[in-house]
C-alpha cells in the first residue's frame, strides 16, 4: 500500500482519518489489549461516512430521526469510541479514550449499548449487528408508514467483517433484508481478507457479491481507502431500492507493520512499530494527541446534523398532538392507560368462562387485546404462525407493498428473528414478539443473551413447551430450556398456568422497559384454574397461592405452566385423604425471587413438605425445594432427568411419571 | 401436475414410488400426526437414488464403506421409513411402520440414530443435516487418505428442505464443503417452494442456485418427478469434483388435494383425500399393503449393495493385521491400551514441575500425548486456533491438496463446526473435538445438545470460561453456560482446576463412548494443585478432597476449575484461624452425582459449614450446597450474580467478589 499516494492524494481527508488510527494504535497500547487493525483499516471508509453521508448530530445522540450507524465487526470498537469522541460526543472525553477497556469506563472492550448513548447495539458477538441492523431497518420502514416520512426518514448502516459473514446468522439477515427489499440498509464490508486463524482463504471461499446478489441485494465493490470511491459507492447506496452491500476491499492495520496479517487483527503496542506507522501516516503528535484543527474539522461534522435536527424538531412540534404522544409514548416504552383495563377485562370474562385452552391460545387472546390498544407491537413467527398463535387480526403483514403491516414471517430463521426483533427494539418506538418452538431456544440463545445484555425488553414467545409436544419427539421436547433461560440473567421466563395467568404475564412483559421475556406456552389444552377472579397481577408476584389447603397443611406443591393443574389434581387426592395441600403456581421465578422475604415466607412456609412439579430438568428449583425454609430431607421433585421421547402426549406423562398420582405418592412419601 | 402422464412414461419406477407416498399416507393417517406432503414430493429422488446410486446393503445398515443417507428435512420420516421397510430393513417392520410415532416404536416422529441403525442422523431441528453431512463427506475424505481407497471410497447424501436452506447453519455448512471441495457430498434440494406458513416467497427470495454456486458448489436444477433426469443428476453430482447441489423441483404432496399447498406440509388425514390420492397414483391396495412383486422388486433395490459389501469384506481381510485393528478399534471408539500409560506420565511430569499455566494450554499438553497415539482425533478451531490451544504439531492440516490433516480451520462457524464435528463421529473412526470462546456455547447449542440426544462423543473444546477473560468484556464471559451445560442431559461438562484435572478430563472424555463432553478451560494462568502424584483419576469421580483439614473440620470449600486456586487461597487463611477446611474440587458435577452414595457422603460428609465457590451463576449448584446432608441456613455461594464487565481480570474477581478473603469471610460468617 502506499500510503504516501494516498496522503498525497486527499490530505485533509487523510488527516481525519490518520486521526482515527493514531487514538486506535495509542488506546490498545495503554490498554495492552484490544484490537488495532480494523479501526485503522476502515478509518476512511468511517470518516467519508461521518463527514458526508451519516445524519446525526453528536450532541444528541439519542435524536430518533438519526442515522443508525452499527459496529457489527464489534472487537474493532476502537473505531465508534474514536469517531465519537472525535466528533464531540460528551460521554466519550479523552480521558476515556485513555482508559479504554478499564474497570468502569464508557469505552468497553466491545462497544455497550447500556454504556454509551451513541452505541446503538451491543456486539462482539459476531453477526448480531448485521442482523440488528435489519431490524432496525424494518422499524424504520414500519415506522415511516406509521408517522409520515416527515418525522421518519433515516438510513441504518452497518459496518461488517468477514467474521460476520461467515457466521450463519448473516444469510438470516441477508435473507430477510433481500425479500423486505430493505432500501434504507447499507452494509459497509470490510473486506480485509483476514481472520484471527490467518487469510480467509484458509476456511473461506465464498464470493460475497454473488452471495448479496442471490438474496436481492445491491451490490458494489470499492477500494476502501479511496475516498472518492467511497463517497460514490454510499452516495448510489442511499439511492437504490434494495439493500446495498458495499464491499470495501481494505488492508487491515494499514501502515503498521501487522497490515494485511492475522498479527493486525489484534493488540499492536510495539513501540517501535507504532512510531513507524505513524510517521508513515504524516502523525507527528504525542499519543492521544489531536492537533486542534483536526479536532476542530470533526466536531463540524458532529455539529452537521444539528440544522437537521432542529428542522426535525420543528416538524415533530407542528405534527398532531396525538401523534406526537404515541411517538413520545412508544420511544419511552410507556404502556397506554388502557393496558391495564383490557387485560383485567380479558381476566374476568375467562375467570368466568373458564375455556380450555393451550396457553399458546391463551397468548393470542391475550394479544388480541394488547395488539389494538399498542401500535408499537411488531409480531412475528420463525415459519409457525399457525402454531405459535402470534398472528393477531388487526396486525396486518409487513411487507414490501405494506409497510404497515405489524406481522412478520421471519421464515425458518430463529436465530435472524430474535436479532432483527433486538434490532427493533434498540431502534425505539417498538416492542417486537415473535415466536418459534421452545425447544429453538437453542437457535436464537445468541441474541436471547444479548437482549438480556444490552437490557430491551424483547419478547420471546416459546411454544410447545414440554413433552407435551407429543409425537415429534426429543428433538422437539425442551427440557433443559426452562433451565437454560432461568440461568440467564435479566431475563423474566413466564411459564404460565392458564389464560388467566398469560394474560398477567403478557402485562408484565409488555410493561417491561429493560428485562426480555420469554413466554414458555403449552401445545396441549389446560383447564382455567383461576376461576376467581382477582384485579390483582398475581403473576408479577412470580408464585402465590393458588389453592389453600382445606386440611391442616402438611404439604405443598409447587408447579408451573401446564403441571399446575396436575398439582391441583394432586391436591385433591392429598385432601380426600385428609392431607391438607397448599398448591403454589409459580409462572415466574425471577419475580419471585424479587420479592421481600415475609412475603416469600407467606407463600412458601416452613414446616410442610414440598413437592415442586414440572415437566423439565430439575436445576433451578433447589432454591425452592431445599432453600427457603424447607427442611432437609422433605422435599422431592417431579420432572425430566433425561430426553424425552415420540408418542401422544398423554401416554409420555405416564410413562414420565409427571402424574396427580405419582406426586400425591411422592409427597405422601415424605409425610411417612 | 399431470401424474397420469408421470405414471405412463415411467410405470415401473412410478409403482415403486407410490409405494413410499401410500405407506407415507397411511401411516400418517393413523398416527393422526405427523408430515405427509414431503415423502410424497421426494418419493421420486428417493427411489431412484436408492434403485441406482446409493451404495448400501439393507442386511447391514452399519458397514462402514456404505453410502451415507442423511434425511435434513427430518420431518418427513416416513420417507425414510417407507425407503428402509421396503428395502427389508430388519428394524423396520410393517408393525413399526403402522406404529409410526407411537410410545416405544423405532418409528419416531423424527427419524432417531439411536433408534434405528440405519438412521444415521438424528434430525428434525432443521439445518442440522445438512451441516452433519458436511462432517460425514469430511470424515469419508480423512479416512480415505488414511486407508486407501480400497477401504473407504463413499458418498454422502443429504435431502434438505427449503428450512434447512434457511437457517443459518446451512451457509455455514456450504461454506465449508465449497472451501474443502467435498465431491463426494451430494445435496438433494427439495425445491417444493412451500413452508408451513405459506409459499416460501412469504420469507424467502434467494436464488439458491447463485448462492451455492458463490460458495464453489457444483449445481443443477432438475424436475425432481422425472425419473431419467433425477438419474443423470446424480450420475453428474458423483462425476464432480465439487460438493454437488441438485435443485430438484418438486410438489410437495404429489397427487394429494393438499399439493402445492402449505396443509399439504403436514399431516394428510382426510379419508376421502386419501382415497383420492392413491386413485390418482394407480394403487389400488388396502392400507399398508404393498404389492408382493413390488415388495420384492424393492427388496431387490435392498439387496443391491451385498455383492459390494461382500467385495469390500473381502479386501479388508487382505489389508494388514495394523490397519485392520486400527479401522476397527476406531469405529467401536475403544482407546489405545497406551492412553492411559500417557496421560499417567504426563500427570507425574506435572506434578513434578508444578507448571502455572491456562487450562486451554493444560488441554494442548494434553492433546500432545493424546494425538500421537489416536489417529482418530480430529480437531479444530471456529478461528480462534491460537486462543483455544487445539492445534498440536503433528495433526497436519485438513485441506484440498491434504486430506489426511487432521486439523480442521473451521472459520467464523461455530455452529456448522459444532454439527459437522457430531456428523464426523456418527460417521464412526473419527473423535471429533473442536474449539472455540465458552461463550460461545450460545452459537452452537443446537448441535451440542444434538449430540447429547444422539449419544455421541464429541468434545467441546471451550476456552475463556469466565469473567477471567478480562478485557473484552461481558460478551465474552460466561456466566450462564456451565449451568446451560450441565442442565443438558448426557453431557460431562468438566472445568477443571489445573493441568493435572485437565489431563484426567481429557481421558474420561477422549474414552467415553456415549456422552459429549464440555471442557470449560481458562485464558488466565492458575498454578498446579495437584502436586502429589496419583495414579488415579480422580476427576472421573466428579468430585474430591483436593486438600483435606489440618484443624477440626469446621468448613467445606466446593470450587471448580480457576477458583479452586481461590479455595485454596482461603483455606490457608481459615486454618490459620484455627478453621480446619476441607477443600472439594469439583471438576464434573455429573460424574460425581453418578457416584454411590458412601462416596458422596465422604467427600461431602454432613456437619461442616459448605461455601460453593465458581466464577458462574449459582443455578444447579443448591444440590451440594443445601442438599446432600447440608445443615439449613448453613452454606453460602460465592460466585456471579450478573453479567460480568470489561476491566483486566484481577481487577473484576476483586470487583465481584470472587476471592480468597471473601470466601473465607462467608465460610466465618456461617460459623458464627
Amino acid at each position: 500500500m502506499d500510503i504516501a499516494a494516498l496522503r498525497e492524494k486527499n490530505p485533509e481527508h487523510w488527516m481525519k482519518a490518520a486521526a482515527i488510527r493514531a487514538l486506535t494504535l495509542d488506546a490498545v497500547a495503554a490498554a495492552n489489549s484490544g484490537h488495532s487493525g480494523m479501526p485503522m483499516g476502515m478509518a476512511d471508509v468511517a470518516t467519508v461516512l461521518f463527514e458526508k453521508h451519516l445524519k446525526f448530530d453528536a450532541s444528541a445522540p439519542k435524536w430518533p430521526d438519526r442515522d443508525r450507524f452499527i459496529l457489527s465487526a464489534g472487537h474493532g470498537s476502537m473505531l465508534i469510541y474514536s469517531l465519537l469522541h472525535l466528533c464531540g460526543d460528551a460521554q466519550v472525553t479523552l480521558d476515556q479514550i485513555k482508559n479504554f477497556r478499564q474497570m468502569g469506563a464508557l469505552t468497553a472492550g466491545h462497544p455497550e449499548n447500556f454504556l454509551l448513548d451513541a452505541v446503538e447495539t451491543t456486539t462482539g458477538p459476531l453477526g448480531q449487528g448485521i442482523a440488528n441492523a435489519v431490524g432496525f431497518a424494518m422499524a424504520e420502514e414500519i415506522q415511516r408508514a406509521q408517522y409520515g416520512r416527515k418525522l421518519v426518514d433515516h438510513y441504518t448502516y452497518a459496518i461488517v467483517g468477514d467474521g460476520c459473514l461467515m457466521e450463519g446468522i448473516s444469510q438470516e439477515a441477508i435473507g430477510l433484508a433481500g425479500r423486505h427489499s430493505l432500501g434504507h440498509l447499507v452494509v459497509l464490508w470490510d473486506n480485509n481478507n483476514i481472520t484471527i486463524d490467518g487469510s480467509v482463504e484458509l476456511s473461506d471461499r465464498t464470493n460475497q457479491v454473488q452471495r448479496f446478489r442471490a438474496s436481492g441485494w445491491h451490490v458494489q465493490e470499492i477500494d476502501g481507502h479511496d475516498p472518492e470511491a467511497i463517497d460514490a459507492a454510499i452516495e448510489a447506496a442511499k439511492k437504490a431500492k434494495k439493500p446495498s452491500m458495499i464491499a470495501c476491499k481494505t488492508h487491515i492495520a494499514l501502515g503498521h507493520a501487522a497490515q494485511d496479517t492475522s498479527k493486525g487483527h489484534g493488540a499492536l503496542t510495539d513501540a517501535d512499530q507504532m512510531k513507524a506507522a505513524k510517521e508513515a501516516y504524516g502523525w507527528s503528535y504525542g499519543p492521544f494527541e489531536v492537533p486542534a484543527d483536526i479536532k476542530s474539522q470533526w466536531e463540524a461534522i458532529g455539529a452537521r446534523g444539528a440544522a437537521d435536527r432542529a428542522a426535525w424538531e420543528e416538524r415533530f412540534a407542528e405534527a398532531s398532538k396525538q401523534k406526537q404522544d404515541r411517538f413520545n409514548r412508544a420511544y419511552a416504552l410507556d404502556v397506554p392507560k388502557k393496558l391495564s383495563a383490557v387485560v383485567k377485562a380479558l381476566k374476568k370474562q375467562i375467570s368466568e368462562e373458564k375455556p380450555s385452552v393451550a396457553t399458546r391460545k391463551s397468548s393470542e387472546m391475550a394479544l388480541a387485546v394488547i395488539n389494538p390498544i399498542m401500535p408499537e407491537t411488531v409480531g412475528g413467527s420463525a415459519d409457525l404462525t399457525g402454531s405459535n398463535n402470534t398472528k393477531t387480526e388487526d396486525l396486518g403483514v409487513f411487507d414490501t407493498d405494506n409497510r404497515r403491516g405489524r406481522y412478520v414471517y421471519w421464515g425458518i430463521r430463529e436465530h435472524g428473528m430474535a436479532a432483527a426483533m433486538n434490532g427493533m427494539a434498540l431502534h425505539g418506538g417498538i416492542r417486537p414478539y415473535s415466536g418459534t418452538f421452545f425447544c429453538f431456544t437453542d437457535y436464537a440463545r445468541p441474541a436471547m443473551r444479548l437482549a438480556a445484555l444490552m437490557k430491551i425488553p424483547t419478547v420471546f414467545v416459546m411454544t410447545h413447551d414440554s413433552i407435551g409436544v407429543g409425537e415429534d419427539g426429543p428433538t422437539h421436547q425442551p427440557v433443559e430450556h426452562l433451565a437454560i433461560c432461568r440461568a440467564t440473567p435479566n431475563t423474566y421466563v413466564f411459564r404460565p398456568a392458564d389464560t388467566v395467568e398469560t394474560a398477567e404475564a403478557w402485562e408484565v412483559a409488555i410493561s417491561s422497559k429493560e428485562t426480555p421475556s420469554v413466554m414458555a406456552l403449552t401445545r396441549q389444552n389446560l383447564p382455567t384454574l383461576r376461576t376467581e377472579h382477582k384485579l390483582k397481577n398475581m403473576s408479577a408476584q412470580g408464585a402465590y397461592v393458588l389453592a389453600e389447603a382445606e386440611n391442616k397443611r402438611q404439604v405443598i406443591l409447587i408447579a408451573t405452566g401446564s403441571e399446575v393443574s396436575i398439582a391441583m389434581d394432586a391436591k385433591a387426592k392429598l385432601e380426600a385423604e385428609g392431607i391438607g395441600t397448599r398448591v403454589v403456581s409459580m409462572p415466574c421465578m425471577e419475580l419471585f425471587a424479587e420479592q421481600d422475604e415475609a412475603y416469600r415466607r407467606r407463600v412458601l412456609p416452613a414446616g410442610a413438605v414440598r413437592v415442586g412439579v414440572e415437566a423439565a430438568v430439575r436445576q433451578g428449583w433447589d432454591q425452592w425445594l431445599l432453600g427457603e425454609r424447607a427442611r432437609p430431607g422433605k422435599s422431592d421433585f417431579v420432572g425430566m432427568d433425561r430426553f424425552g421421547a415420540s408418542a401422544p402426549a398423554g401416554e409420555l406423562y405416564e410413562k414420565f411419571g409427571i402424574t396427580a398420582s405419582n406426586v400425591a405418592e411422592k409427597a405422601k412419601a415424605l409425610l411417612s
